[in-house]
């Protein structure tokens, strides 16, 4: 198998799911989120956000943290450690087959 | 929604499909190859690579050929015209959301 083929098949699957990685890519720039800012951005419906937010947290690649704020409940997701380094792994295997074919 | 979130948004969801990328890249670099060649190349079973070979085909992105060479009968896959489009497309899109994340 060709280099280029091998990084394809190294990506992490989880994270190139193109709902979750939309949710991963605007983890990656703010860090946190809250659940209704997230639907908004992402345009992901509340049942696909929440499938695909544990679908994260049970790869520990982000923390639902759920607090009240103004006795409102506010659910807040967050990049963990691991979720980070397994996007800049799936980042670089990306990056690497894209300028393979440049 | 931010400009890398859309860009991931209009990710051509054929070609995104982890399968399906290997078999376009591999035949964005040699143009044609034959299926049995595309298997060792892919690591693809012969019904996930019939599989996905076939909606391929039903997108207008490549081309199967079947032809006999020493009466043995050979398929032949060659990326078209819009496949190449398609797929030059989703490179430009990838790099693009790959970059602003740097």
């Amino acid at each position: 198998m060709s280099e280029e083929l091998s990084l394809i098949d190294d990506l992490d699957r989880i994270i190139h799911e193109p709902a979750r990685l939309k949710i991963m890519t605007h983890l990656y720039i703010v860090e946190q989120g809250d659940f209704i800012y997230l639907m908004h951005q992402t345009g992901l419906t509340r049942g696909n956000l929440s499938t695909h937010m544990s679908k994260l947290e049970e790869a520990g690649y982000i923390e639902v943290i759920k607090e009240f704020v103004d006795r409102k409940p506010l659910t807040m997701l967050r990049l963990t450690s691991k979720g980070r380094e397994a996007f800049q792994n799936y980042r670089r295997n990306m990056s690497q087959v894209m300028r393979a074919l440049e």
